[in-house]
């Protein structure tokens, strides 16, 4: 049977289930790609799993977020980060080597391989040939610990590109068009694969941007063939030998369809504030600006740099205009510095930061009260550049570049100039020293974990008891987000290692007597919450699990549950039961408790729990959906429990 | 009478007063400097002056000390300080050109001016053959307003300058060793003049080094002649025309003298947590280090980052140690990268940052707990850098350099090198657009000053009544600081443009209820504080006296003031008191009250002030320090009555 691209990957790593769209399969994750802040929790996982050595072919740790260095959280957390890779045996990626994707791809990045990253753009990566996934810290955590990552078999969507980008037309405006065709939840329970014509004008990072944003259309993965362009990538890396072909095979079909015909493309820019918000920039033009912004995952790239400077080279960037140029990576940085175009960059006006996310994710950079910011990043969600009132478009740099010279929306076809065609150099620079290999195993075994005032270990979790008398602390209704459950954002995001201290802030912008009333249930046998629809939605971050069950939460019982949050939920041992009979949670009341005997039992031998509901005195039906391993899992506490207890008999 | 150059600069700028160390002088003051964490201030008080144009040569708003933009209202601000700059006629560079002090060396200073700046390193434009002194930020505005800027006649301290500088050993380390003989207290009410044979080895940059740090001695000022290398330096900027010999007559005398021979010197270091704390640095070898930092006001010059870059060329920095590089500004920063040594760095590893004060004051770049940090900033007061627990180092970018490569302290003289001898660009490039310039007056006149929604406007203030009945609402012991009068800190700091929110935090640390209590005397005739010796000690920063006042603080009955903050309180029209009797403090308590009658006649016909104690029945004698002037700016309600009624009459 002739497979595309994603089938082979699939296929290839499949260690449990069927390729059936909808199925949960196992894969075999064979390298891993943590960021400083998710990484952090994802060394004390480890840690407490009392993992000895990585058992991927390649993981890396990157320090790219977290890195202002307001005080000393941040470079405590560094050294930490630096300790654990050379305990557990990991690469190291200094702070300032660049964003974690673009420098995974230059580096360690195998077609054929899989991929799992504890960052949401982790998708980039299938430009490589590659399967690629954004997951929660643990599950990476278990990957690197060598288990299989676990996932509902996805629909393969094929999209042909034919033709070619027009002048002043670039990747970015593929990805865009995507995503004005089917907004941010097109992609769901899809991966991507490209194929066609048009992919032979488009280069390895070309690739990248438009892969790297199928993760806002919300898809599982975006796949790119592994063709002689990826070929001549890893030639100029140095690293040829990482190369094999893999294609579609002929006949090969696809779930779904579309056809991009690039030719037919103009500059689109998405608009305040959701990156499905996509019009062509003509329709915009002439709103003034107070930032043009270039740099991030989401255009990475060498040429994305150099046009941005041949545009601007030997002109003024408006007064007023903040023209930020972040640059991707360290080697890539080098380059533009070598061949001119951080000169003319410069000359014109730019601000030039380290090499990092930066701004993209709010660090830093963040524009004036309501003043519109034009980036090349990947998301303009309100309030994520730092600025509560802010107004941010996404835009190619092509774009953001024409309207740091105007200082409006300007659509980079109306200057006066030929389009700069970019030749990425022929031999870049490879900066292989500044990634800190694996240490020697033997080497490994004796570094100590350097744990700064803020890091604090995971503390040891219990098992499952077998009958729960517990109080119901909070009941929500509808709709409850991870943001609602642990809040981001800077007031809270330094504690990300400190489980204790980031506990404080669980549930506070519903409840904020939540921490003092869960703590006094924390010695006490625990506590439960009731909530409505759609209970964690948002945000895959595991501490929204993880810091209710530090506090003693065992069990939730809502109407239903949003996938990776449940997900978290059982990775962490909190047990998720959905009513049989929606109506009866209006039988229960915050301040009531609810009594369960015989549930190790109930949950392995079949789909259904009951409760017994003190305040009425009734028996009510719940359901739960583990499968038989999570059930396991369950059972020990969570997955941490589960893998000590394997890793004991084996 | 033949004089040295400090004389002749101050002789052709006086206005008031003689030439006798002690007594005051008014100046008249040629150019200003203002940077955004002060700036901000100073044109909120030219607003409420009612400014129409500045009256000074030449005036420059700098953006360089809050520049990461963690949330709005950095940006906010710098858009008001741009609206601010083109309403009054003022110079704007904008953020991203660069540190105020290198940057106004190469576009403005002029050799035989005077400089007043409010940021304390504004002493580092002597090197250009200036009178340049640091100042509170309402004497910067009244200096830009054309008033005189009044300051005690300091003695002229004559070092000569012999020999020349061994190899690995460069300016840092003169003026370090200058620290290590005299501390930090070594310069008060002094102005440093060097001069001899030595000085034809110093470039002016070199001269920038060592006039900065002249802050850390405490002088009031520091003085180099301008000679052909000044001429030589300027000509390299494109403005030979700027240029006028200014050097000290034929048997100019010093008020007290030294001598350093630059060939006997090695390389220093300022151990934690003062620029007074200096050793060689083969004393302290060997420690390890967590950071190499590289910039700041202390060490601008192109040479600097050269030497560092030459130092790593084709190495690496050691696993673990953050290499930072701070441009010190955006045209240099262009040359360095140009010649290739931005190159050189960032291959050996070095972490670029954009071209600002940043880490020096704080911003970012913060060492990890306990470890060690070598830079080549001029302070490492305690929690400067902006972790609690920090252990900063002071040097030379040669001895920072070495430090980088090998991960611990090392004296540069160890290393197995040449010592690269660095020749600046013949034709360094000049930026000249990117200095906004002032706008013509009629243009200027129609500018309305944008205002984000953290920059309040300076409320109007009252005339001082001519009679108070008041309460003592804080009693205070010695040596109260203005940090504990109003703290900084990332905290406070970002509402330093918003005057009624501030000054919530008065006095905080002391008491935090004082707010509270002080608002409500607010419309109700205000308050009095008592406190003992050397009230208000510490930073310069004028919040410390404004924020009070807006509460409504009227008078300070203290047993004696330090300097700066008992002019703050004048400048505000707060009425200093000192106890005639000290032993009158005792009788005073917290929540007495106190009252004045006839206070007008009373300062303006002496300079005792008797005050009622009701609780005690007894008149009490108090003393006022008041000059003629500062009596009329008293019955005003402060410098911005003052003027205001000045204006009005003229």
């Amino acid at each position: 049977m002739p497979y595309n691209v994603a089938q082979k990957l699939i296929q290839s790593h499949l260690v449990s289930g069927r390729m059936i769209p909808g199925e949960e399969i196992g894969l075999k994750i064979d390298q891993t790609l943590t960021q400083d802040a998710t990484g952090t929790m994802v060394m004390l996982e480890l840690e407490a799993m009392g993992l000895d050595r990585a058992k991927t072919e390649a993981s890396c740790q990157y320090v790219d977020h977290n890195i202002i260095q307001e005080d000393s959280k941040n470079p405590d957390d560094h050294l930490f980060l630096l300790s654990a890779t050379r305990r557990f045996g990991l690469y190291f990626s200094r702070p300032g080597n660049g964003v974690s994707h673009p420098v995974h791809m230059q580096r360690l990045a195998k077609p054929g391989k899989t991929l799992l990253g504890s960052d949401s753009h982790t998708c980039a990566i299938g430009c490589m040939g590659m399967l690629a996934m954004g997951a929660g810290g643990i599950d990476v955590a278990m990957a690197i610990a060598g288990e299989p990552f676990y996932v509902k078999m996805p629909k393969i969507w094929g999209i042909k590109l034919t033709g070619k980008l027009p002048d002043w037309v670039s990747a970015k405006d593929v990805i865009l068009e995507l995503l004005r065709r089917y907004d941010v939840k097109g992609g769901v329970g899809k991966i991507i694969e490209y194929y066609g014509p048009g992919l032979k004008h488009l280069s390895a990072m070309d690739r990248h941007v438009i892969a790297n944003m199928g993760a806002e259309l919300g898809a599982t993965g975006t796949v790119f063939p592994s063709d002689g362009e990826i070929k001549r990538f890893l030639k100029s890396q140095g690293r040829e030998d990482d190369w094999i072909e893999l294609v579609a095979d002929e006949g090969a079909e696809y779930d779904l369809h579309d056809e991009i015909d690039l030719s037919s493309l103009v500059p689109l820019i998405a608009k305040p504030s959701s990156p499905g918000n996509v019009v062509p920039v003509e329709e915009v033009a002439g709103e003034p600006i107070y930032q043009a912004y270039i740099g991030s995952s989401a255009n990475p790239g060498y040429r994305d740099f150099a046009v941005a400077a041949e545009i601007v080279k030997g002109k003024k960037v408006a007064s007023g205009v903040s023209f930020d140029i972040n640059p991707s990576s360290r080697q890539m940085l080098t380059d533009l510095v070598k061949n001119g175009h951080i000169a003319s960059l410069l000359s014109a006006g730019a601000r030039l930061h380290q090499a990092g996310c930066n701004g993209c994710i709010g660090m830093g950079q963040a524009p004036a009260t309501g003043r519109n910011s034009l980036r090349t990043t990947p998301r303009n969600f309100p309030g994520r550049s730092g600025t509560r009132e802010d107004s941010v478009f996404l835009c190619s740099p092509e774009t953001a570049a024409a309207s740091a010279l105007t200082g409006k929306i300007t659509d980079p076809r109306t200057l006066d100039m030929d389009y700069p065609r970019i030749n990425e150099p022929k031999e870049p620079t490879v900066d292989v020293e500044l990634l800190d290999p694996p240490l020697p195993l033997e080497e490994a075994r004796k570094v100590q974990l350097e744990k700064g005032p803020n890091i604090a270990s995971i503390p040891e979790m219990d098992e499952l008891p077998d009958e729960l008398e517990v109080p119901i602390l909070l009941k929500m209704g509808d709709n409850i987000s991870t943001d609602e459950i642990l809040a981001g954002g800077a007031r809270v995001l330094p504690y990300r290692s400190n489980l204790p201290k980031i506990s404080q802030f669980a549930f506070e912008i519903i409840d904020d007597t939540y921490y003092e009333r869960a703590m006094k249930t924390k010695e006490q046998g625990g506590h439960a919450i009731v909530g409505g629809f759609n209970y964690g939605q948002g945000s895959s971050r595991e501490h929204a699990a993880l810091a209710p069950r530090y506090l003693g939460l065992r069990v939730v019982l809502v109407k239903d549950f949003a996938r990776i949050h449940w997900q978290n939920l059982v990775n962490f041992g909190v047990l998720p039961l959905t009513f049989a009979n929606e109506s009866d949670y209006d039988l229960l009341n915050q301040g009531d408790t609810i009594k369960i005997t015989n549930l190790k039992a109930q949950i392995q031998n079949g789909r259904e729990v009951t409760i017994h509901h003190k305040e009425s005195g009734k028996q009510l039906k719940m359901n739960h959906a583990l499968s038989e391993r999570q059930v396991d899992i369950m059972l020990k506490g969570g997955l941490i429990n589960w893998v000590k207890a394997r890793q004991k008999k084996s």
